[in-house]
């Protein structure tokens, strides 16, 4: 029953709880941008109807909240919430929009380091050697994205800045401009044959496990690079550690892994031209994904649909 | 006098001498544009009215050449031919507009290093240490060019891309739209305060000689990071050496130094966070450089002026 205070309906004043390490952070933020009617819950309690905070937090507390009606989550993945057993009577939003220039700083600042042999000439300086290596460049290479989703569209269009050719390969959605030429479902070999760098920006879905397979990794040129932003599953890692000890591929930029932190006994520690950087590509910054929160909880409040929705079917 | 062969007057067929090492890919390149007109000879002739070629060579030969009208240098800086006892009646042009794109590339990729602490990351994988530190990025940074030719304005587009705000210091052109604030002569210690990057791509002039100074250097931000991409003469190394030894500012990146190659006995080689790439920011790319030749000859040919003349007073 709703009841009127001061000219308001209590029932339209949201409940909200923030579930984040980071809690304080986020609620000092959210209380200085007064937003309209929010209260805050110092505590969970069953008058919550949004939640915004870290996936896997949440998923722990989804059957105490009978009044839920949307998730605010604090990640991009949000694999956490996707199992099976879980609810998913609510509306599900994810951090978007905010990854995309650190994403792309990450892959053009590794394909830069590889490129300029960063490495090598630290190495060289090491050794007093005046190391006069031709350097090599961006422009004019191919890069082949897996996955273009918001986050991609921006990798795309920091690669055609540098003047890369950019190809694309998505389920079905061709909706950036910066990629010059789209592939999809059975086109994956031809999407990755030639390409000089592959950059894997995938979400975990049942369609993108171990989609980077000896298979992909065989029709990829000796010299290509292969960088992973996206999520461990994405890759064989078996396959991957094959092709780099091997060298059927000229190296690979790791950000994520099928297990994180990576196992101590895992033999990528030690493969040789294989980077790691331990998921710390696009971390979410307090304020970044707080404005997130704050321009869809003014959508909520003007009852528009929200942004960066999340399909419980497919999974992103 | 004048002979008239097929139509065609011998005297403004031009006769052109290739002064470089690679003078073998350049002919070839020449050859296949079909330039209209030219002889490129195989040996230095008197007759030859166009050098193309390295300004250290062609320094050597000025006083053999009695029909000399045009050099194009194969580099960006021309000092060689500038000291006061050369002639200078002829039209010096240089090679721009094809570094730009290289340079950009070289700073941002080393702003990108420091900021995602690539070298870190790769001493923890070497301990097999999950390091999470949280990762930098250039949005929000200053940067400052010193000096903002069309090097220096393509690095600026490249940093205003990255969401960086750009500080321009230059002898009084403000050309570059892509810079935020420009600032002239007695402004050098405003143009530097509160920088998070110091970008150098002045060449070598008289006023440009150890302009990077002790005063500069104190003047920067101790988290600030400089990055010399122009020439070595710009920079009181006694006084960077010391900066970086007190801490004064964070790091170094030198493509360039007083004397190339760097002495094995130079403190630079083993300076704290100083990284050193031996010159090799921009290299000059025969098909590149060729292509400044052959649009400038049509010019020449033309009568049109010519593009990227050097001004014998100022020195670039």
């Amino acid at each position: 029953m709703s009841v009127i205070i001061a000219g308001k309906i209590d029932a339209i004043m949201p409940h909200l709880f923030i579930l984040s390490k980071d809690s304080e952070e986020y609620r000092s933020i959210l209380e200085s941008s007064s937003l309209p009617e929010l209260i805050i819950e110092s505590e969970l309690t069953e008058e919550c109807e949004i939640i915004f905070g870290a996936p896997s937090s949440i998923r722990d507390v989804l059957d105490k909240l009978p009044n839920l009606r949307w998730v605010q989550s604090m990640w991009a993945g949000v694999e956490p919430l996707l199992d099976p057993s879980l609810r998913k009577d609510y509306i599900l939003t994810n951090a978007r929009g905010v990854f995309g220039g650190l994403m792309s700083e990450y892959v053009i600042g590794y394909l830069l380091a590889y490129e300029r042999k960063i490495f090598q000439r630290a190495d060289s300086q090491k050794n007093k050697v005046w190391d006069k290596t031709l350097t090599g460049s961006l422009r004019g290479k191919t890069v082949g994205l897996l996955g273009v989703g918001s986050i991609g569209a921006d990798v795309a269009q920091a690669a055609k800045f540098f003047g890369m050719t950019v190809r694309g390969f998505t389920r079905e959605s061709e909706s950036s401009e910066h990629v010059d030429s789209y592939f999809h479902g059975g086109q994956l070999l031809d999407f990755v044959t030639g390409l000089d760098y592959l950059v894997s920006i995938l979400p975990n879905t049942e369609e993108t496990q171990k989609i980077v397979d000896a298979g992909v990794l065989n029709a990829l040129p000796s010299h290509a690079l292969f960088i992973n932003v996206g999520r461990g599953s994405a890759v064989d890692e078996s396959a991957l550690l094959e092709a780099l000890n091997q060298k059927k591929i000229s190296g690979a930029v790791l950000d994520v892994f099928e297990q994180e932190p990576l196992p101590k006994k895992h033999p990528f520690w030690e493969t040789p031209n294989l980077a790691m950087t331990f998921h710390t590509s696009a971390p979410s910054l307090p304020k970044d994904i707080a404005n997130v929160f704050i321009e869809n909880y003014r959508f909520y409040m003007e009852g528009k649909p929200l942004k960066y929705q999340v399909n419980f079917e497919r999974g992103y």
